[in-house]
């Protein structure tokens, strides 16, 4: 990269969203896409250690719900993609390994689309009795594959970060009680650590999971008004446990079908959503638990050596290493503006300047990337400034996602008040609505053709609004019986 | 898997070590090989778990060398395996997607099998000026795929565990000194973490990297005699960045080559080494940091309700866990026997034992899995006694694997006498040789067809032993140059 080509943003987020997040994708060293196979991006390092931390926080929460971790091979067999065909339907966008060196191979594999079709046939293998179960298992830091037509980093790849838990149980009741659980989940991770608001949907019946009975997700905001679904987890009920014949023996001594739930976080998806939401037109905007690098320390020298002011800066770093935060001091020849710009882009969260004023002064200048303001304070003042920063950091965050998310939800009460809204392009949008099964899906057809897009996601989870008696379904003015949400979707 | 099944080892390490290593494979929870497609195989959570903590070291000691991690995608580009072609040579051994769906895609792609030809060609993007160097980047948790004709767990697979460094810099001397923080990061991580004693080999120049001005590796030898190669490192001088383009303007303002260097470590090559060298016929033997688990507790009821007992039990579970450690009661309703088999199979360092006698006493059993023996200790010792037998455990496995290691490095003077070690099939032996350059080459071969397999590791690094002045090659007889060491290979 040419030094000019790294020089901040060009674009405005609420401008044109779509080419500031390109450009911020690919400025804040987030990923290169130029790896020249459409759809399969370089996770460089920058991202990668926010990536990272997702999957950390993930695992640290699954892993205490005593989830396993395994690895499953890449590959799955076509006999058994075929029978997950009718359940998950990825089939038509799967990638085929069908030569090895110069020769065809005998029996063609594909690269995973999701877990299912590789894992419950082993599951098939590993359960014997009820004693077996319950059984949790993940796998997480794995890619997965899809030939998609279109493209765009973190959003939709022909390969994309994965995780997912694959859970097997006895009982009906405590395969409920793992959608609660992985709901909560989302919740301390999506929400809690990295500040991203969503609603918690449960899909219609035309829109869940194929092979789930029910499917619930965690949906976001995007800042371009389009929903952003950030994970999902299915109610797999016997489906999948009929399909590979996953049965145990019970205390009764006969064989039972299990019962199943399966979670997928969208790593992707939740990467998405903590650049589009966060970030402003300087750069990324990162939680301050989230950020590879949490202060920069920059020594203002203007070009001159001063080995006093250095080993000062020095000192600066090494103390507050040791309190455990990551630090950096920035001795790169570059003028200090440059290193501002630089460290904005990134969304390192905490500035110290240290130039000659502060050195005579005994005071040191900081800079919250959420603010847009400099702040003296004096040298022994530093760790507790640190500390109340980062909190008023993760404040400012979270208040501004809050707000965003609070003011993009609007209600309907006719299919052209849905349009005008929808059209605006801004957000969630309530109406009531006739049905969530089966005999609901014409009139969300409609409701998509007649908004151009804008998709029913589903019913508020675990409580669902009241429709009043007298409320019309807006699409064919028979007795509403939902208040659903619609959105135009990725 | 039936209980049965479950039942412990049934073939002994030093009479067959081959059905031991399968046996333990399947038995200790590592992993499974009925995926149904060949080299395929599903790492199971208890090894996964080991395998996650390999990992961990290295990332651990690579991050604090400035190492920075990144993500590239499991493809290559067909052009660019063209390149790497001649240095590499992996060519034949590569499986190629060519299908999507029901369609051939355009331009096939290559499943990666290894990083070279996937990372060198976005180097050339990335790197412009000297200030953009040194650059140390690395992928951990990956697979990669070779078409391999035979395979074993953690010996040989047609997708294997990988983990990888690619260094960029300026000047030869950083490269070199690269290699020795490569070798220092092997030391560190697999013979004092995983007790794993090895050789530093420099190879000779026809069996390194062909990309590679030269190439490091620590070798170990497995129980049945045979080398295993458990990393590599590799000088690659300017020859990938001639073939890929990798070029900085230097402080002269004139294009330069840049030297690289990258390191390999043998995720699945390492954990084969510590399941065979350490392991016992009641099953795996883990030090006690890579335990998944590293105390177990056992109450001795006979079948009868012990509320009291029970109750003792859980508190001391919860103590101990505060402490640190990884603890857990096995509450299961098997027999105590049953139970200490089980854990031994797994490697699990340190039972207690808890029933009516130590109630009464106010004393436990401890086992550690090293000893045959039980120790009665009082319920107030427990947490020295701990941290005591921690030590004694980790002292034990390095002994053992020490004193095996050493004892297996033999002398021979003539072929024949080469040739009477290498069929007793048992480790390393030293020979005088002509040459570890290209004309050596010759007798290397003469070698291998007399020893039926035997090959030429190469020379001690970083101190070559001395040849006296006397010393002939046992092959050729002419002026011995090298003492070179001799072992089979897997």
């Amino acid at each position: 990269m040419t030094k000019k080509s790294k020089e901040g943003i060009t674009f405005k987020k609420e401008e044109n969203f779509s080419e500031w997040y390109s450009e911020i994708v690919q400025k804040a060293d987030l990923a290169d896409i130029r790896f020249g196979i459409q759809g399969f991006i370089v996770h460089k390092p920058w991202g990668f250690l926010i990536l990272r931390k997702i999957y950390e926080y993930l695992e640290k929460e699954v892993e205490s719900q005593n989830h396993l971790p395994f690895l499953f091979p890449i590959a799955v067999k076509e006999k058994n993609l075929k029978k997950e065909k009718e359940h998950a339907g990825f089939t038509p966008e799967v990638f085929w390994v069908s030569e090895a060196g110069d020769k065809k191979i005998e029996e063609r594999f594909a690269l995973r689309p999701t877990g299912e079709a590789q894992i419950y046939p082993v599951y098939s293998l590993w359960f014997r009795s009820h004693k077996d179960l319950p059984f949790k298992g993940y796998q997480s830091r794995i890619t997965v594959f899809r030939n998609e037509m279109t493209t765009r980093p973190f959003l939709r790849g022909r390969e994309f970060m994965f995780f997912e838990t694959h859970d097997v149980f006895n009982t009906h009741e405590e395969a409920k009680q793992q959608i609660e659980d992985d709901l909560d989940t989302c919740k301390k991770v999506i929400y809690d650590k990295i500040k991203i608001p969503f609603y918690y949907f449960k899909r219609p019946t035309w829109d869940k999971f194929k092979g789930a009975d029910e499917t619930f997700t965690p949906d976001t905001l995007m800042p371009d008004g389009k929903r952003n679904q950030l994970a999902s987890t299915h109610d797999l009920g016997h489906n999948f446990a009929k399909a590979y014949d996953i049965k145990v023996v019970g205390k009764d001594g006969k064989e039972n079908y299990v019962w199943q739930t399966c979670f997928g976080p969208g790593i992707w998806k939740i990467m998405a959503a903590l650049i589009g939401i966060h970030g402003d037109d300087k750069g990324l905007i990162l939680p301050f638990d989230m950020a590879p690098l949490q202060i920069v320390i920059i020594p203002i020298t203007f070009g001159k050596k001063d080995d006093k002011l250095m080993k000062k800066a020095k000192e600066m770093e090494s103390k507050i290493k040791k309190e455990g935060y990551k630090v950096k001091m920035d001795e790169r020849d570059e003028s200090p503006g440059f290193k501002y710009h630089h460290w904005e882009l990134l969304g390192v969260p905490l500035r110290i300047e240290l130039g000659q004023n502060e050195m005579k002064g005994n005071s040191l200048t900081l800079s919250l990337r959420t603010e847009d303001k400099k702040r003296k304070i004096k040298n022994k003042e530093l760790m507790s400034s640190i500390k109340k920063l980062s909190l008023k950091l993760d404040k400012d965050i979270k208040n501004k996602a809050d707000d965003y998310f609070k003011n993009n939800t609007k209600n309907a009460y006719s299919i052209k008040d849905l349009k005008s809204l929808i059209e605006k392009n801004k957000g969630f949008v309530k109406v009531p609505f006739c049905s969530v099964d089966k005999d609901g899906e014409k009139c969300a057809d409609i409701l998509k053709f007649e908004t151009e897009g804008g998709s029913v996601c589903g019913t508020l989870y675990p409580k669902e609004e009241k429709v009043t008696s007298n409320q019309r379904c807006i699409v064919c003015n028979k007795k509403a019986n939902h208040i659903v949400y619609v959105a135009k979707s990725y």
